[in-house]
């Protein structure tokens, strides 16, 4: 079956090696994939084309693939599918610094895409943490988030348009080049969060803005409470300080980063809060979170004057993933709540992990109410045992109840999927069906992910 | 057949008086609606959920309808339709200024909704001009613009999540309280736009933002030449000053307005650029724009230093439209462009007008790139005549050349689906009917509407 795949596309492009092949099957999660059949390394799009026109005739599932780094399973490979990497993918085909925005290939890397715009004095703005290694195309098939999108949104605020290949090798273009537009249904804003369900996105026009005019303005701020520090969080968007960064990073974590680099962490703190304002009055704002951080009993608060002190207190913040995978295997969760929940929801974390007795460590993007809390277990164990299972699930539980929600970034994936009926409910969820259905009829697109 | 559904709603609930039934039937086109069975004036969720489930039972298309300001026919009814006004349902059930966000029914009058957020030092950002008139529902089943638009984006980026009466009386939820979130596919912004042929919008959370600090600096400035006043624009966005506000208009429009209600009209001024910002730096902002005015070739540029003359500023802005009214019966466009074809856009308009012998006055949301040639025929017709169909034709295309599209926030309605096909495509027309059949498979929904 695969030799015609082999054969219709030029050679080098398919890979069956079987350690290569389970290479290309895993994302950043623990889940152990299927055996996939083999991986394409598209570089066109017409190869995608192919790919899809091949998996049809032979009802050969399809697991499409940016870097692998995503955190729910997203792009863990099925039994039998064939893997459709976009990695190869990297052209930058159009920065337009008139009209700000770009034309790239999937495969783009996130941060390239923003260097190539800050030639033109522009950005793009979302940036998750992993944007030096997590690609274009994989950011908008998990409508990614990152630091800075508390002031400039998530990846669906930047997608203006895309080049799909459907599951049948149509090619469908969506959105537009121009920054407003309602013709038709919103079709770029189904495909953006999709998790590769609906389709194959093969190019994309991306909105960029102006880069900031000043260096951003940076403060660091310790508390002797998390309640405080999420008080503070409260305030200096009451005050309208409009931050373009606000992170939250509890005791644990602080530890973490403390045991690893040595950050002088003292006894006393248990919260740290990281600011950033990058508007050109950018330092009367970071002034106005520092005094607000006081205000709300912070011990402490650094305010960086010069780009070298803004990199050391991000730089932290840089740290926060790294330093809890030498403490032990990973199971990342990114609940969101409505931001006054943000101290409720700190404690429900904390009890659950009391009540199970399970390692959290919790990193909050505060500004947006998205908490990172990272369950730790045994690096030797493939699954995480029951009680991490059992502190998650309370943890899912109360951020809903909380009027949140079970995802603000990593999506559904395979990971998150027990939990969604307690969040879709049912109409919803066979309106999803439905969709799904309409492009994707013999359901090989990524089967049994997101929806 | 309706009697059976005056029956199952509480009394008065349906109106069939043929008078009053037509003043319901039509928005603000030209276009003569067909002869509606009735009219549903529905004050609860309910009662839209008996309207849709009877609907359904007996086959009658239904056409919801907000306040009937749309410009695109999409409100208009069709023969042997139930018009199913919401506007009756204009509560405000919740108003969450910590988490900046509120709960509102459909009917809610758009400027009524930023009002009562600013008593929490909170606004509702989008603002189209009708927004006195308009309402919510109205204003996310066309995904409307506004003037803010420029800085804050569109209806789109203000709305969280929806409650929905499907075609057969299902309730679907979409969205989430939170800013981020992304459980399955992004249905809230399926809705968005859709013209009220997906489903009944019967709430929505929505997003409210901090009202700026400062009261907004305004400039007005004069040109000799409307490319120098689009090169203004493309200047001042390069420069980073972020307008809240940047509006241009012609020379026939300010005209209209000058005959009407003597705005002083120099001889020579061409075009008008009126820019806001709401910075809390906003007077370095507006400086920075008159510079740039100047720079290229204002003859004279106007900077307000007070709340009482931004007022008179945005008044003659406000103005165009009904200036424009006195003149004539309108065709209002909408076409949009990538800001740098701009100035090609208006050339392209001018020489439509030229060539067919028709008026047409142009505002323009200038820094969305977004027009509004409105077309001018005589007050008596029924139907704008063949020449203003043909300029309009030559518009539209110029737009689609140029990588624009035919509507930037008005929609697609009866009134451009002649064109439509020209921007969509045959892959996305597909895809769009599909999942129309999805949401409305007996085709109820305000057919022949927006896909
Ligand atoms: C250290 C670290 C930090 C992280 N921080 C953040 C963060 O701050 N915010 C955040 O949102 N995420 C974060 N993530 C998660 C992850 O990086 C993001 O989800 C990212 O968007 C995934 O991109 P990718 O290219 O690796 O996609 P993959 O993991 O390869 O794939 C993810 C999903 O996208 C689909 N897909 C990929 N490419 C395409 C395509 N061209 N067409 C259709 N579908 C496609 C896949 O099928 C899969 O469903 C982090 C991950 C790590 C390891
Ligand atoms: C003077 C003037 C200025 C204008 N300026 C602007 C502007 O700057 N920007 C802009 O975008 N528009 C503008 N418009 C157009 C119009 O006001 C907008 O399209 C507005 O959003 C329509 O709101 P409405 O409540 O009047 O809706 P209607 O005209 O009643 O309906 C419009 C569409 O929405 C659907 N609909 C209404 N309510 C619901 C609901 N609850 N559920 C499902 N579908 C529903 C209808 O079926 C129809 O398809 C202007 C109009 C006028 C007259």
């Amino acid at each position: 079956m695969i030799e015609a795949l082999v054969k219709a596309l030029p050679e080098g492009r398919v890979l069956t090696d079987p350690d290569v092949v389970d290479s290309y099957a895993r994302d950043r999660t623990f889940l152990e994939p299927g055996k996939a059949l083999g991986v394409v390394l598209a570089t066109t799009r017409d190869e995608v084309v192919t790919t899809l026109r091949w998996a049809t005739e032979h009802r050969v599932p399809v697991v499409p693939r940016g870097a692998g780094t995503g955190l729910a399973g997203a792009a863990t490979a099925s039994e039998g599918s064939i893997v459709l990497s976009l990695a190869k993918m990297t052209a930058i085909r159009e920065l337009n610094p008139a009209d700000e925005f770009a034309v790239v290939e999937p495969g783009v890397i996130t941060a390239d895409l923003d260097r190539a715009a800050r030639e033109h004095g522009l950005m793009y703005a979302p940036d998750p943490s992993s944007y030096e290694i997590s690609t274009i195309g994989g950011n908008l098939a998990t409508n990614a988030g990152g630091l800075r999108c508390v002031k400039y949104g998530v990846t669906r605020d930047s997608a203006l348009g895309l080049e799909v290949v459907l599951a049948d090798g149509r090619i469908l273009n969506t959105g537009r080049r121009t920054v407003k537009g309602v013709t038709g249904y919103d079709l770029t804003g189904l495909f953006v969060g999709s998790e590769g369900t609906l389709g194959v996105i093969t190019s994309a026009t991306v909105r960029l803005r102006r880069a900031p005019l000043a260096p951003p303005a940076t403060i660091a701020a310790e508390f002797g409470s998390l309640r405080d520090a999420a008080a503070a969080v409260s305030a200096i968007i009451a005050a309208g300080c409009q931050p373009s960064l606000m992170e939250l990073l509890d005791r644990a974590t602080l530890k973490a980063i403390d045991d690893w680099r040595n950050i002088g962490l003292e006894e006393s703190t248990q919260a740290m809060l990281i600011g950033q304002s990058d508007a050109s009055d950018g330092q009367a704002m970071a002034a106005m979170m520092q005094e607000l951080c006081e205000a709300n009993g912070a011990s402490f608060v650094a305010l960086s004057s010069t780009p070298e002190e803004t990199e050391d207190l991000i730089g932290i913040r840089r740290m926060a993933y790294q330093a809890k995978e030498r403490l032990g295997a990973c199971l990342v969760e990114d609940v969101c709540v409505p931001r006054s929940a943000l101290p409720d929801m700190i404690s429900a974390i904390e009890a659950a992990a009391a009540r199970h007795d399970v390692m959290i460590c919790t990193v909050a993007h505060a500004g947006d109410g998205n908490l990172h809390p990272v369950f730790i277990f045994d690096h030797g164990t493939v699954e995480p045992p029951a009680n991490v299972w059992a502190a998650a699930d309370e943890v899912f539980k109360a951020a809903l109840e909380m009027g949140g929600t079970l995802t603000g970034e990593h999506g559904v994936g395979l990971l998150k999927r027990r939990w969604l009926a307690l969040e879709s409910g049912p109409v919803a969820t066979e309106v999803q069906q439905g969709i799904k259905r309409v492009f994707d009829p013999l359901g090989i697109l990524n089967p049994g992910k997101a929806i």
